[in-house]
């Protein structure tokens, strides 16, 4: 049975050989066709895209009434796998409040606390939260566990939603290893990483990661850093870098150097930074988190000059409970135009085609691609930012 | 038929009285009672408020699950009578990108050319997109007719919807009049007032709203403007007032002078405003709207000074489709937090209680209340902030 949908206003192809070549250059990089229909086969497949005048017959046909399609949101940067509640936190930051209320050592010790049951149910809900907003696909991180048991349940619980687990161990030191970090990064690094490879590469992790960050006494400085990177790639897993959140360090030129497929926040980047992930166009993308920098009032990287300098640029949400417990893709897109000088274009090019090459994805609608969509109650995909903080798209359901 | 809401963490009352007197400020302002029960009867006024334990019987009874429940939003400032498509506009601003599209006229002879079922089907869309937000209670505002019948049809459909309607002729100068702007502003103080309150004072509209900004030359100076809100006045309508959005200017204090409702925007303040609105608390109460400052990429306006120095402040969505296309008061609630120096509990206080009272209404959760409310897919108010962009609110259907 295959399906013919129809009263697509604007399609939205990521296919740059599919534009019609009018309107502004953001439609080019969009590979956009207006008044489109495409052909989704029974198991998913897209087996014709084009302009509705020459669409093929189908067994059966929807009508969406004129609304804009786009490929599904790529999320490729979440922390979903946690209990607990931080909002207290949260607003204490907000408001200048004193809080001493633990930070992430209070999900860690929640997530511990947790059942699996418990656990699967919370996953569950966010994942359908971001499919609700839609996000059809998800990278989803450990890292709340920081114990050999609690990083493997976190990794088996976020494979039951998507392939695209990583491992992050290396979240930050935990409390009970505060005073011997070389112990924890060799538990990282032998026994965890040997758990999470044992039955085979990417058995239970895609890819590894770490928290790069020589500001916080918590997370892992550059050597540290390179020491699990490292481990991971001879495992064979795939390197992802959390890098230049909270100022300037080794990150993004240790995952450059290193082939990471992405570097993430790139918060605070020095020019040598930015000629690093220039150098690394086409392996290691840049993704930024811009609702990290509103749930924690920092300032935004600045997109505008990277875009300009040559690097690719991705856009993830970073759904995690302390510094952004937003899962929402289209929130991302508007504070990137509003605040990181992204176009509209830009900006949905980055959370579908570049952060899915970041996952070593490839988010065309194209004939032969997985027919991952999302359709907005809008007639353009501009109405994502045009329309800020409501909430006018989701996954289609075919 | 009388309900009993059971499974409510955390009820705002917005009823000092009922605050626990644990927690912090934010819970004695908002009146929290956590572990709450709800009794609404079958014409939905609320019964009996206060903790589950306490609960009287009732004829059946629903558990809401662990959730927040809070007073439905009030917006009180919306714009939502129009026709046409302006993302592009906002793209263009957006990206500095020149565009000569028309701005405010695009609409203007968009919502002329509509038909009446066209018209009510968009603002019909667009209230149902505000309950799915949260929103229980919305001002409507006319003002892209900018004629006698087209002012006229804008309320009586905008009337459909709601009782808080408000007759904006003077929204800008139309292009007709643009070389003879006396005549439109008699136009509207004398025929278009005159048919807005024919059947009675407030059978259409319950306000008169002015557009009072010298730095457009668009909109009314102050001397405009006071001819329309002074002829409103003595026609028998409620004042509301756009003041002080793109600059400084006369519109705080013309507002407090008059005794408006309410001043909207309040973005650009000298100090002379802010003690006008000092004065006139109680009275006149500052409506901010961040999603402008947004979607504009201005300043904010501050709210934490307006707060300290005594002010109303209240918050409202703006939505309209050229500076703010965004119906989302939990977007509102989240910038005025991270934006405005707002605690959580103060911006949902804005959006709930002090903006009933610029329309005259009274939003507690009380009994003899009607029950207008809203429920998170959260325990705690604190989410709307904390969880930026997602949609976890929406009107609580009984
Ligand atoms: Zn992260
Ligand atoms: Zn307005």
């Amino acid at each position: 049975m295959s399906l013919l949908l129809t009263g697509i206003a604007e399609l939205t192809t990521n296919d740059p050989s599919r534009g019609d070549g009018l309107g502004d250059p953001g439609d080019a990089l969009l590979g956009i066709v207006r008044d489109a229909a495409l052909v989704v086969s029974a198991d998913g497949v897209v087996e014709w895209v084009g302009p509705a005048r020459e669409a093929p017959d189908a067994d059966s046909r929807r009508d969406l009434g004129g609304r804009a399609v786009i490929p599904g949101f790529v999320d490729s940067h979440s922390h979903l796998v946690f209990a607990g509640d931080r909002s207290a936190e949260f607003a204490a930051r907000m408001t200048g409040t004193p809080y001493d209320g633990g930070g992430i050592a209070v999900s860690v010790a929640a997530t511990r606390a947790a059942s699996d049951d418990e656990l699967r149910a919370l996953v569950a809900a966010r994942v359908a939260e971001m499919r609700s907003q839609g996000t059809t696909t998800v990278e989803i991180k450990s890292g709340y566990g920081l114990t050999l048991e609690d990083e493997l349940r976190s990794l088996r619980i976020a494979r039951d939603f998507t392939p695209h687990t990583t491992f992050l161990g290396a979240h930050v030191v935990p409390r009970e290893y505060a005073s011997d970090r070389a112990a924890y990064v060799d538990l990282v690094t032998g026994p965890m990483l040997d758990a999470v490879v044992a039955d085979g590469p990417t058995s239970l992790a895609e890819s590894i990661d770490v928290f790069c960050e020589p500001h916080s006494a918590h997370a892992f400085d550059g050597d540290e850093a390179r020491a699990v990177l490292e481990a991971g790639r001879a495992a064979g897993l795939a390197i992802r870098v959390h890098g230049n959140q909270l100022g300037h360090g080794p990150g993004v030129r240790l995952a450059c150097e290193l082939g990471a497929r992405s570097v993430d926040h790139c918060t605070f980047l020095a020019d040598a930074d930015v000629e690093a992930l220039v150098a690394a166009r086409g392996t290691t993308v840049a993704t930024l988190l811009p609702g990290v920098e509103f749930s924690t009032r920092s300032p935004y990287p600045d997109a505008r000059a990277l875009i300009d300098a040559g690097v690719d640029v991705a856009l993830a949400s970073d759904c995690n409970p302390g510094t952004c417990y937003s899962s929402s893709i289209p929130f991302a897109i508007a504070l990137a135009v509003r605040e990181m000088g992204m176009t509209p274009a830009e900006a949905l090019h980055a959370a579908t085609a570049v952060s899915a090459r970041s996952l070593g994805l490839d988010r065309r609608i194209a004939p032969g691609q997985a027919a991952e969509l999302a359709v907005l109650d809008a007639p353009s995909h501009l109405h994502l930012a045009y329309r800020a903080g409501v909430p006018i798209v989701r996954a289609l359901d075919l």
